[in-house]
């Protein structure tokens, strides 16, 4: 048996207990809980074949009462001292994998603060905010294949794009390569065609939440998006965290919204608070330039999932909704490079280096932590990635 | 031993062998080929267990020298009489399942007739085709979750509309709600992230086609798709056909696109023809409302394939992707009935009453035929589906 040793000040206490994929020296990928600096091997500690899957999605698929009881389970056999010692294994010493297998990926549009900078920025002679926004959460589907895990390099996408003065569309590498810090949502539990999940049933098919970077090719998007929405702009590369951090785990995070205007139809309506007060950090090549504050959006995930589903469409385990870029009121809180530069024209200082958009080498990493139990902090890890050349 | 009679005439011969799911009576799902009326069990006829799965997928995955193996070793034994009895079934007497499992889920705008159409309704004050539309096939993700099998039953969606006179939104089931006649192309042999697949490359990646029913509920994407794209308005369910025609079987089918002015980029070239003379049939309620021809697209779908991985983004064993609506020149060519009754203004007859959008208990049957062997026509089969009323 062994004890884990839980640091004053640890990210990873028994408030937080997040699930991912971890392969320790030459063994398979399982599901495992991350606690301090350590991971325990699920299968392992609970005996139970679930979390030997390569995957969270089996785990996941069993619902609430099952996530509810591993998690009890868990806490229990930590505070007593009681993991199985071959089940424990240091940070260092394992690779992280995606955890789950996606099946839908839908990106929400759901802060006000970068809705009305980017209508600003792409469509300059028009309302910031289109008419329907305040009505509905706006979202669209992404390319659920090209999910990665953090860590994954990220290969600077070619494609067209048309600046105003070119006659005709030049064919390259993007350069103008941008981030989206979002968080995003798992579906845990399905839910069958034809039947809308309300508000209410949020934490009934929630299974966790991580953290997203939508890499977004800023000038392919802008010539592309004109009728049917974002594609190659988006669709090479969306990077997500390897923890899963539970809907359990962000109870002390749960706030009001801060405030809708005009109410929603009543399908939108909250019947308990989901809005979420997690503090996000964008870092450029290891400096922070911005720290996005979740609680600042305009629209909730139960709010997000009630529309998705309102007309009928079907949930699966494994589906990912993520919120869309995450900016406060302040230029310091924009999570996308394209709002914090007013689209390149006001770069900010990397390492002494005025910036706009990423070169080649750039890493970026997005850390974000909530309140815990007590005066205590939960981390999400993060999601971290570096820019490399495009392909010949 | 069976021997197969194929009758002169019948859609689906040896020119044709389209691969799908089966379950024979108290059966588990499983591959079979279709012959005339018959379907044949393809573990049990080749003894090879990856028939045996209920998608197509892990076949599908083996790629293009096994698929033209497995086609000729199918042949052989129909030819030769040498099917064993044991593995023939009356298509009367097995359910059709969804033919495989729908990685992502891309819709192209393909038919420059359509798009026409549908910016001159959309937007009357606009140019019809937005400037990127003949730089490059627009397409955008929709939901591979709600991708059903024909006969599924369609639930009219619910959701938001909100029109010109409409002070605020308007929540209810659609009532504009209509068809998209589209053909699907189906990955079987996936590609890497960070690798393009040129338009040269189709045919070691496409397995096959199948008919797709995008069902639209029009008042709910006029309101929600600036400035993302359709979103709710689409993702309620398509319905696709239950048979996989594969590329061998389209070879007669193959003809030079109508004509590409400008011509598009390098990466978007045809280095082979792909356009397909493949025609649609639309019945509704019994009655053929419209006659698509597929060969009046713009864009080839080797073009769309080049296009959607133009930027690095990967493929998978199953990744469907659609050509968006058919729609030739002609008015009875319309492959939606928001462009064939002209956004509802122009009814049409069916079964003696005017009628524009759908209304509950209405049936809507897509089918096609394209050139085969010598004489003989090859047959997609269909898809069908009958609408039911929204869910209160």
């Amino acid at each position: 048996m062994s004890a884990i040793e839980i640091p004053e000040g640890s990210l990873f206490g028994l408030d937080n207990l997040p699930y991912g994929v971890f392969a320790a020296r030459g063994g398979p990928p399982r599901a495992g809980v991350r606690v301090a600096d350590s991971v325990i091997d699920l299968a392992a500690a609970l005996r139970d074949e679930v979390f030997a899957a390569p995957k969270l999605n089996p785990f996941m698929a069993e619902g609430p009462a099952r996530w509810a009881a591993a998690r009890a389970r868990i806490t229990e056999l930590i505070t007593a001292g009681d993991v199985p010692a071959g089940a424990v294994h240091p940070l260092r010493d394992v690779e992280l994998r995606l955890p789950f297998e996606v099946a839908d990926y839908v990106d929400f549009y759901a802060s006000e603060h970068h809705a009305s900078n980017l209508g600003r920025l792409f469509r300059p002679n028009a309302e910031p905010l289109t008419p329907n926004w305040k009505h509905l959460p706006v979202g669209y589907h992404g390319r659920a294949g090209t999910v990665v895990v953090s860590g994954t390099d990220i290969i600077r996408p070619t494609g067209q794009r048309k600046g105003p003065d070119d006659p005709v569309p030049v064919f390259g590498p993007s350069i103008r390569l941008d981030i989206e810090a979002e968080l995003g949502f798992v579906i845990g539990a399905g839910s069958a065609l034809g039947t809308p999940v309300p508000a209410s049933g949020f934490a009934d098919h929630v299974f966790g939440a991580v953290l997203v970077n939508d890499w977004s090719a800023r000038d392919l998007q802008a010539w592309e998006y004109i009728p049917l929405g974002p594609h190659l702009g988006k669709s090479f590369a969306t990077s997500i965290s390897p923890w899963v951090v539970p809907l359990a785990a962000l109870q002390a995070a749960r706030v009001p919204l801060p405030g809708q205007d005009p109410p929603p139809l009543p399908y939108l309506r909250e019947t308990e608070d989901w809005g979420l007060d997690i503090d996000l950090a964008v870092e450029w090549n290891g400096e922070v330039v911005s720290r996005p504050p979740y609680k600042s959006m305009y629209w909730s995930p139960a709010q997000m999932l009630a529309h998705m589903t309102v007309n009928g469409a079907s949930t699966r385990t494994g589906d990912l909704f993520a919120s869309g870029t995450i900016s406060g009121p302040d230029r310091a809180q924009r999570g996308a490079f394209i709002e914090l530069t007013w689209g390149g024209t006001e770069p900010v200082t990397v390492k002494g280096e005025p910036r706009a958009f990423l070169h080649d080498g750039d890493t970026v990493t997005i850390t974000a932590t909530a309140p815990g139990a007590g005066r205590a902090r939960i981390g999400f890890g993060e999601v971290t990635a570096t820019i490399f050349p495009a392909r010949p």
